[in-house]
């Protein structure tokens, strides 16, 4: 099988990396201009923009944007048609999420200065949030969990989820899984005429304060141009992986491991890094033997071909370098000291530590939300959490004595800057 | 002196009241292709565009971009060289602002569940970003202040500062406010052409991992350009202040009030609620009086007029109604309890509470950051802190007996969502 080699050793290999990890985040100009017309068009003609894209784009014809809108109950009615088995999956994933989260909430706090001055913060939750759940080649009912829950657990007044439907068509167990992470309302639209309905609203469709979730490029674009009308919380890029093993974890697992990321799509990356070039001739020999068993073997085959790399390093040390200079979405600490190797990672969206943590478990189960960023993001940016669904006002409460000694030197520096009616507003304070 | 009128009991009230708070986020065609080409051109020609720019743009010809850096040795000279009250209220501001953040770091956390597994989250600083300090019309060094003290208390590893410096000129008091506030390097650049600098960087201007700060409407759009890239706080737009007063605050100070985000240009907003209409009518004339004594009545009474307005409602209770409809940047509770009006306030930058409280104490030195989410935004939005300059990285480290029951849940859901590879990973961790 078709997969890059490269070593730290070779004169290029920055270039080489460089060059393989690249990805241009901005939009074709056809993108770029076919969204531009989506968002204006949804944005004055309201539910008959919807009803024209949902017939001609989304290959479902309707009377009324209504008639998109899936009822809770029916929601309900999927989960409780689900195989026993698959609806214990889903509430016991839902449960871990839900507990996971738990902790992240962040707390309104004040403190008196001792001279009765008050200062503080209070966070409250978003009233209501859009949540995009991607359709079309997959369905992924993990996903509606994985947004939806962190906003419940924030205390969201009204979460709106839209899914694209071809045809009408969703699967069950994206419906059950909206009940189960108490979604509020859904309905069944998808690419930019759905972010643009949330944003501006429409007669049928409410309009959210932040709309998260990952999408294809129509999806992103429509995301990054209604920023700052409505919050969104990251532009997403192709799914990444990169696993740094020691050479003692089964080539089986590692190979598989490996696949996990690249089924993804075309576009997904998945990289092992690895000081023992021996292992990974095992791992390519492996992964050999164990494609033709997978089923989607030819977008692996694809992935791996396109943006897949084993890479050799001198020594783990290295290794965490190269981590940190790609800041993946995951990584795998595939060692026998994952906690030694972990401390030395400044970029990553989520660490999985050890053997025993496929990025699988995370994707599904283990608590975290499995919506982190790509494409070197993670030197900024951080997993949706609670935190992308609460919000802070900066609190300040001057006593008589706090206002005489601030408003000096407010007034002080105000005059400074030439803006003589702030020094004014704050000498009336003066005693 | 022209300013609206409005009170709630007008049958078209709410038409008038989003007409006036309109504000379109979007840029023109003329700056976004103004923007793009500065963008393209700074990212391909790096230190040589910056050089052309500051020519044509700032009016700045200089004949290397080194020469464009500003050394710490100069900004310390510039604080030593200040007047010493104007120190003073620097350094106490800048004592005050830094005290207030370190209330407001997040702090990892890991927790081990019954099996042995663990979850987490590692909080680390960004490691290095830019801040964009507005110059041109006037001189803020407490923009400075406001924007580079949290990266500091937040660990950032390198803050690079960027100013507008037409004709080479800047204040002194910006230096001395960069040595303060712990700047590591400060390049005389402005605009569009800043931005693009610190997003994609130069052979001299050092990329970095997130801009913030205020600029005008280049600045905005560059910034929107660039998001994804790298990270950014927000599309900020004019500034602006609700007053809420129950009539009971001298006529004087809410006027100066007003006035003193007035002050700031044309496009600034500044509205005054209030359930008793004789006040208003004392406000506005107290307005009239003291306008002419203003330096900057010009700008004061454009914007007034352009934006401003003095809403009369029916109780305190409507007027949160208000203040929640419009989200403001600032908000004043000028009444008698605060505390129980701001119970009331869902969506709001800043508040400052009860009559001794004026915005301007929290624009230089109250502790909390003077940059605010603007134009609604405070819905979703947080003012600029701590957490804007941390990130978080997930944590899962399953256990053996961990990884057998979590491999169950995931195989099962992976395999509902057709994705066989992330079934077969988990799998190999069963026992």
């Amino acid at each position: 099988m078709d997969i890059r080699r490269l070593s730290t050793t070779q004169p290029d290999f920055q270039a080489q990396l460089a060059a393989l990890t690249n990805w241009d985040d901005g939009a074709t100009h056809a993108v770029e201009s076919a969204v531009s017309d989506i968002l204006k068009r949804v944005r004055s003609e309201g539910d008959q923009a919807l009803l024209y894209y949902s017939k001609t784009l989304d290959n479902y014809p309707v009377d009324t944007v209504a008639q998109l809108e899936v009822s809770q109950a029916r929601c309900q009615a999927a989960l409780e048609a689900l195989d026993p088995a698959d609806r214990e999956a889903l509430e016991q994933a839902a449960a871990r999420v839900r507990d996971y989260h738990q902790h992240q909430r962040t707390t309104s706090w004040q403190r008196e200065e001792s001279d009765g001055t008050v200062l503080g913060q209070q966070v409250t939750p978003l009233e209501r949030v859009g949540i995009y759940v991607p359709g079309g080649k997959a369905a992924y009912p993990s996903s509606v969990l994985m947004n939806a829950i962190p906003a419940d657990v924030a205390g969201v007044g009204e979460i709106v989820m839209v899914a694209p439907a071809p045809g009408g068509e969703i699967s069950p167990m994206v419906l059950a899984a909206a009940a189960v992470a108490r979604v509020d309302r859904l309905f069944l639209l998808g690419g930019a005429h759905a972010i643009a309905a949330l944003a501006y609203g429409t007669k049928t469709v409410p309009a959210v304060d932040k709309i998260v979730g990952p999408g294809n490029a129509y999806v992103a674009e429509a995301k990054r141009r209604v920023f700052g009308h409505v919050g969104i919380d990251m532009v997403a890029g192709p799914s990444e992986i990169l696993v740094i093993c020691d050479g003692q974890t089964d080539p089986e697992w590692t190979a598989m491991d490996l696949f996990s990321q690249a089924e993804h799509d075309e576009d997904a990356r998945a990289l092992l890094v690895c000081p023992e070039a021996r292992y990974l001739d095992d791992v390519q020999a492996t992964m050999e033997r164990l494609l033709p068993q997978m089923e989607r073997s030819e977008i692996i085959r694809e992935s791996l071909s396109r943006r897949g790399a084993l890479i050799c390093v001198r020594d783990l040390a290295e290794a965490a370098e190269v981590a940190n200079a790609i800041a993946p979405e995951h990584l795998e600490l595939s060692v026998i000291e994952p906690e030694r190797l972990a401390a030395r990672i400044h970029h990553a969206g989520a660490i999985f530590l050890g053997r025993y943590t496929p990025e699988a478990i995370g994707d599904y189960c283990a608590g975290p939300s499995h919506v982190l960023p790509t494409s070197r993001t993670a030197r900024f940016a951080s997993p949706l959490g609670v935190y992308d669904f609460q919000k802070v006002t900066s609190l300040i409460h001057c006593s008589e004595a706090g206002a005489d000694s601030l408003s000096r030197i407010a007034a002080r520096l105000a005059y400074a800057e030439g803006l003589t009616a702030h020094a004014r507003s704050a000498e009336y304070r003066q005693k």
